[in-house]
C-alpha cells in the first residue's frame, strides 16, 4: 500500500497554541486563478506627500499637526476604537433570564495609538536601515512601559497593549506611510486570551513552557526554520494558516519588550529586516501583511509573566504573486482554514530567498 | 453620572455559539476612508458567456462538457481541496515526545462539488424567481441524502457536508457565475465542531437547545428581527462580526435539509430571496458575501441530531457603500474582532429596505 505523502495528500493539522484545526491540501496549488487580482505596490511614491496625514508638518484629519519628527513618532488615533472616558456598565438582567444567557456585554474602555515608523512617506520596514528598525523596537518598549506607569499611577484602565501594523491595501490599510498601531485595552483580547489559556493548560500537563518546547522542536527538526539569531528564531509554524504566514519567537523567556537587553532589541530588528526584505523579494512586490506583538499583559503578576512568551505573528494573505491573494472565505469562514502549499514548502522558498539585499535595490 | 449608551460607548459581545468575543465601537462609523476600493458590480453581463467554464455547454478547466442543464447542476469541483482517494496516516510518533504533542495531524478524505444556480450567467440570487430559488433547496437536500447513501452502501469516507456560496470579488469567487460549493468531509470542520460543542454545553445546563431559546428571545426583542415567516427568522445575532451580518434560523428543531417539508423548503428559498434582495438594495450593488449551510453531520446518531439546528450564516463584508467593506485584520486577527455599527442599528437599516423589488427592477 502507498505512504500517506505530506507534499500531496490532504490533511490537517492542530494548532496548540488556539486549539483549532487547518486544512492543508497540496495539490491544489495547480488551480487556475480568474478572480480579484490585487493592486501591485507602485514605486513612484514621493518621500514626502503633502496630502499625507502622517507625514511630518502636516495636518490630520480632526486638526492637530504633526511636528517635524524625524525618526518615530506615536501620537493618539484621531479615529480609535476604544476610549479611556465613557459611562460604566452595569448589568440590569435578571440572574438566569435568557437575557443574561444571550445578550452577555462588558464595557471597553482604552485607547488607540499611531506609531509612525519614518518620516519617509516612501519607505517601509525593509527599506529600512537596521538602526532605525531599532528606534521601532525601542518605542514600543518606551509605549509599553509609560501606560504600565499611567495604568499604575493614574489608574488609566489599561489591561493589554496590542501592538501591530496593517501593511498595504489588501490588508485594509488605508495610508502606505509606513506605520503600526497600538490599541490598549481594559481587557485581554480574545485571540490573546486564547493563547495564554493554552499555555497555562501545557503548563499543567507538561511543566514547561509551550513556546519554549516548541522552539527546541523546532530548532532540531530545521524543517520550517526561515531565520535563527542568537535570540530568536523565524518559524512557519507546523499549522500555519496564511500561505506565507510566521512567527517570530524568542528563544528563551522573555514576558515582553521589558525585559529586552540592548541585543534582543537588536536581534529582533534584524529578524524583523531579513524576514520582510524575503516577502518583499518573493513576489518582487511591497508584501502586504497583518503582523503583531504577544506578550504579558500591563503590570503582569507574576503568574502572567510566566505564562507569557514574548512572539510576533505575521499574517500575509499574498499566495502565487503579487496580484494573486488567499482569501480565507466560504468553507475557511463556515468551516475550517484550508491552505494549499504546506508550511514545509513555504519554509523552504523563503529561506532560500535573500534575507540582506531588497529586489527594489536591483532597479 | 451618565448613563452606559451602546449606541455610542465602546462595549464588546459574547459569542456563546462559538465562545468568543467581538468589540463594537459605535463611534467609529465616522473614520475616513482612503483605502482600497472594491469594484461594483457592472450591470452589462450577458446571458452567457461562451469563455465562463460553468455556462452549459461549455468546455472545463480539466476537460470535461457541462451538459446544456435548465435549472440548477452539480457537478464535481475540478480542483477539489480534498479527495476521496489518498493512502491512510499511521502517525509513527513516540507517545508523548514532543513531535506527538506538536505535530498532531490526520488525514482528510472526501469530495468537492460545485452547484450551479441557474444556466443563466448574469443572474444572481435575488434576480431569480422564487421557484428557481426553491430548486437549489432541492438540489441540496437530493445531495445531502445522495452523499450519505454513498457512506452507507458505498462506505465512502463522508462525515460533514459543508454548503456554501462565496459571492463577488470581495469575498474571493473568481467566477461571477451564480453558483455555490459544497465540500464533504470525514471530519466535522473546526467551526462546525466549536457549535455543537456550545449546543452541547448548553444543553447539559439548561436542558433546552441554544438556538430554539435564542429564537424565542429575539421574536420577543424584536431588535434584531429582519424577516420572519412560518419557519425561520432573519436574525442580526446580538455577537455579529460582518457589518451586515445575518443568521436564517428555523422556529422549530429541523436537524438537516432532510428534515424539511415542502412549505419549509418554500419559506427558506423566500427568506433567502428576500434577504439578499435587502442587502443589493442596501447599497445599489450586487452585495458580495459568503454563506452557508450549518446543520447536523450525514448519517447522524440520535444524539448527534438531536445537538443539531438547522441555520444559515450570512457574512457579508461592505460596511458604507458598493466600495467601502470592513477589513478584518490586524487588531482582530491578534486580538479580537471589531465592528463599527451595532447589530441593532444594521437590522434596522435591513429591515426598512425593500425585499421584494430589486434595485435593477427599477432601471
Ligand atoms: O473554490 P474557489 O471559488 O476557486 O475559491 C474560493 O473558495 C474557496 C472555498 O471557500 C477558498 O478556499 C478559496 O480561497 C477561494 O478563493
Ligand atoms: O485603523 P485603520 O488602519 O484605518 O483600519 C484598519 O485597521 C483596523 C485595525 O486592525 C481595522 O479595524 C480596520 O478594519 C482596518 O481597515
Amino acid at each position: 500500500t502507498a505512504r500517506f505523502d505530506f507534499n500531496d495528500n490532504s490533511h490537517r493539522r492542530y494548532n496548540p497554541m488556539i486549539d483549532s484545526w487547518v486544512i492543508v491540501s497540496p495539490h491544489r496549488a495547480k488551480r487556475p486563478w480568474l478572480g480579484q487580482q490585487e493592486t501591485p505596490s507602485k514605486p513612484d511614491v514621493p518621500e514626502y506627500d503633502s496630502k499625507c496625514y502622517l507625514c511630518p508638518g502636516n495636518e490630520r484629519a480632526t486638526g492637530p499637526r504633526n511636528p517635524d519628527y524625524t525618526s518615530t513618532y506615536i501620537f493618539p488615533n484621531d479615529y480609535p476604537a476604544v476610549k479611556l472616558n465613557q459611562p460604566d456598565y452595569h448589568s440590569e438582567k435578571d440572574k438566569n433570564s435568557l437575557e443574561d444567557r444571550f445578550f452577555k456585554v462588558q464595557s471597553v474602555k482604552g485607547n488607540c495609538f499611531v506609531i509612525c515608523f519614518s518620516p519617509k512617506h516612501n519607505v517601509t520596514l525593509p527599506q529600512m536601515a537596521h538602526n532605525d528598525i531599532v528606534k521601532i523596537v525601542d518605542a514600543w518598549t518606551e509605549l509599553y512601559l509609560k501606560l504600565e506607569k499611567e495604568a499604575k499611577e493614574e489608574h488609566k484602565p489599561y489591561k493589554y497593549l496590542q501592538i501591530f501594523e496593517n501593511k498595504g491595501t489588501a490588508m485594509g490599510c488605508s495610508n502606505l506611510h509606513p506605520h503600526g498601531q497600538a490599541w490598549c485595552l481594559n481587557v485581554v483580547p480574545y485571540e490573546v486570551e486564547r493563547e495564554f489559556k493554552s499555555f497555562h493548560g501545557y503548563e499543567s500537563k507538561y511543566h514547561s513552557h509551550m513556546l519554549k518546547d516548541y522552539v527546541v522542536l523546532e530548532l532540531e527538526k530545521r524543517d520550517r526554520i526561515v531565520i535563527e539569531n542568537d535570540s530568536f528564531i523565524v518559524v512557519v509554524p507546523y499549522w500555519a494558516v496564511w500561505p506565507f504566514e510566521t512567527m517570530i519567537v524568542s528563544k528563551t523567556q522573555l514576558a515582553s519588550l521589558k525585559d529586552f537587553n540592548e541585543q534582543q532589541r537588536e536581534d529582533l530588528a534584524s529578524c524583523m529586516k531579513q524576514l520582510t526584505t524575503k516577502y518583499d523579494n518573493l513576489f518582487e512586490t511591497i508584501f502586504p501583511y497583518s503582523m503583531g506583538l504577544h506578550q504579558a499583559p500591563l503590570n503582569a503578576t507574576a503568574e502572567e509573566k510566566e505564562n507569557a512568551w514574548f512572539h510576533m505573528h505575521f499574517y500575509p494573505p499574498l499566495l502565487r504573486s503579487a496580484t494573486v491573494r488567499k482569501f480565507l472565505v466560504g468553507f475557511e469562514l463556515l468551516g475550517e482554514p484550508q491552505r494549499d502549499l504546506t508550511a514545509e514548502q513555504a519554509c523552504e522558498r523563503l529561506r532560500e530567498l535573500d534575507g540582506n539585499v531588497h529586489y527594489l535595490q536591483h532597479l
